[in-house]
């Protein structure tokens, strides 16, 4: 990190005003009225954000490529064309239901780190590459990080392709309608490293008062689809001992869900949600429900004990109910570990910018978390209120999304080098 | 009873076969794949059947009249005028995937009734007058037996009119659509007593080997409508400790149900259905919840006690979890008791055509819990098969059919009284 002695580099910043306008500005395509987003991957909404963010890409000097499944690519070129360029950004995907930031913020600073260096007419040693991932959020089509899992070829293609929302609509099909299904082979866009900031869409930095998440590491998940098959019947003439009651089942569940969570924490969450109950109506006793639930640890042995616990708690209370409960795991993903030069050049920039800072670990998942399967990877936090996110009141301030960006910026000189330009 | 001493009086039987031709063949109005029968009150098919039952009853004689809630009333004149009719009759509407006999039964025997009547050229003391009860289901608008409430006055008439299915179309409005808001006005329609005939929709008959069941009881309900407020979060990132989960709190609920039915029994069961969680997404923790729920039982002390139980532990649930529950009761009826004239009548008809039978408590409600609280009224049940009602494989035998009939025939000719036609 030499060259950042250099007086005019040290000193250098994103522009705050810039990036908070192109926030602001992209938060109307998806916008609802309650001040949030609903922009679900592949939708029309996500066309004209992608449409929006391929021009400004364009117009601060990068090539914009786009890969089978979508992931969108800016390049700009550094001074030794043959290094694979350091990847930076995000999504611009959101929840049915989400916010401004959550993805937003990292693909829209990643913007940002661009411009800024085309202000200061800096050329990196190393080229970079803005990324907009496809489907970071997995609501419309599972999983979650669906672009970076075909990326990394955690999933392929074609499986992926085959993927159909609740109305049956595939995630191809999607694509053409987009007209996104780019012409770049799958894993074909190389990087030396990949750099991501994003909201913590947790409350820890902001209850103890910091600017700066460093993440170390990420959380295990794992995604199960579920379905309790009980029998419909009447709800006044149908003894309780003779009921096969799907709901009161699925509570059972659903309690033992978060059961198993609290006493494997604290570092260990468990959720159910997504319920579907089949042809209801207020006096019939509910016979078929499906659901979804899920674990996330970063711990690799607390989440094999957390499936195991679940597996177990399923199958026992099937059994006490006389009723059938099917559980799918559709997605397993071991814990992750960042690589140390990319989280300490992230917790060099924050010192030299003297932004208050911590090591943490990422609750959500992200596209890093495939990056990392296959290049030096780290994550910048910065706070969220309250917490928030996946929901219309998701809010940072201004302040902390540039002290993120300067992060973001500052960790990427280090990383990508950097001289004036000729 | 003295007339059923003459011998033509004391074998006449309705004709089996005509009975179940006329249920399969009104099987087909909302006929589904499976067997069952999809004819929500008010709706197209439901308009179909009306049509047709009408048609059917001007053919047997009848005078068909129609009230402001589309209650269907057909007249089989009798020798004294002035006698107010005895009602004879259930309901023609089902659950959303309901069966054949539920209600129909009921609807076609008393049609049948009066057809063999006609056929032995007997003309009862007693007018007799045959009844379709507007949405005795209460799947499409709540509450159940809305037609025979607003009948007793036991809700005003422009309440029920305004109540809106999940569409938000009014009752009034599906009236108008299908053309059965009649001219008659509600409750003008006397009765000198009302009989039922009714599937079982419980175990119970099948399980002892009997035919008849003579109703003497049937069970108090109370309706709630619920609504959980917690928080939407994000699932990964939201630590166990800090969540406000409307669907954990909802399972809470739904179990605490259960054990007071349970813990109250056997006389009561309790029910939750009917569920709608919003902006549902699989990694947002559920936020909001609305959910419907009830309890019955033919005593009114344990339907108190059901009542208090349910608020203090909705109450307690709510407090611990820190989230807001709204519970409201929107719909109390309190345990029914038959008059001991018309059940007496009930069990002697089934004892002169040596026919098994038992007194018994309705676990379901019916449109005859409403008539109870006007006239003299009493019930008789048949078996169905394991049981099973409010589903497309509910079923009764052709023998059982023509059994309860035959009960209610001769129950009919000993409260209407009879007399060959001159």
């Amino acid at each position: 990190m030499t060259a950042l002695s250099t007086p005019a580099l040290s000193n250098l910043q994103i522009n705050a005003d810039r990036l908070w306008s192109t926030i602001l500005e992209t938060a109307q395509f998806g916008g609802t009225p309650k001040g949030g987003v609903k922009r679900l991957t592949l939708s029309e909404e996500d066309r004209q954000v992608r449409d929006w963010f391929r021009a400004a890409c364009e117009a601060a000097g990068c090539t914009v490529s786009v890969d089978a499944l979508g992931n969108m690519f800016a390049l700009r070129p550094g001074r030794d064309a043959s290094k694979a360029p350091l990847g930076i950004g995000s999504h611009l995907d959101t929840q049915p239901t989400g916010g401004k930031f959550d993805g937003i913020l990292g693909t829209l600073a990643a913007l940002e780190v661009v411009r800024a260096l085309n202000d200061a007419g800096i050329e990196t040693d190393t080229p970079l590459c803005v990324v907009n991932w496809t489907n970071e959020e997995g609501s419309r089509f599972a999983p979650a990080m669906m672009g970076s899992a075909g990326h990394v070829a955690d999933l392929p293609l074609a499986e992926i392709l085959a993927r159909t929302d609740a109305e049956g609509v595939s995630v191809g099909e999607a694509l053409d309608a987009i007209g996104y299904r780019g012409e770049v082979p799958l894993g074909t866009q190389k990087f030396s490293g990949f750099l991501e900031l994003h909201i913590e869409q947790g409350p820890i930095l902001e209850a103890e008062n910091l600017t700066i998440g460093v993440v170390e590491h990420g959380q295990g998940i794992i995604w199960y689809n579920g379905r309790v098959t009980g029998f419909e019947s009447h709800a006044g003439s149908t003894p309780m001992h003779l009921r096969k009651d799907a709901l009161a089942t699925l509570s059972e569940i659903v309690l033992a869900v978060e059961k198993l969570a609290v006493d494997l924490g604290p570092n260990a969450v468990g959720t159910v949600a997504d319920i579907t109950i089949a042809r209801q109506s207020r006096n019939v006793i509910p016979g078929e429900i499906t659901f979804a639930t899920e674990f996330r640890t970063p711990d690799a042995g607390i989440l094999e004990a957390l499936d195991k616990g679940l597996q177990a708690a399923v199958a026992r209370i099937a059994d006490k109910r006389k009723v059938s409960v099917q559980l799918d795991t559709i997605w397993r993903k071991e814990p992750t570990h960042f690589d140390p030069k990319v989280t300490g050049a992230v917790a060099a920039a924050a010192q030299k910018l003297g932004l208050s800072h911590r090591p943490m670990v990422s609750g959500a998942g992200h596209d890093s978390f495939h990056l990392a399967t296959i290049v030096p990877t780290g994550m910048i936090f910065v706070p969220c209120k309250d917490g928030v996110s996946h929901n219309e009141l998701e809010s940072a301030t201004k302040d902390d999304c540039a002290a993120g960006a300067n992060v973001l910026l500052h960790a990427v000189l280090a990383l990508a080098g950097d001289a004036a330009k000729a």
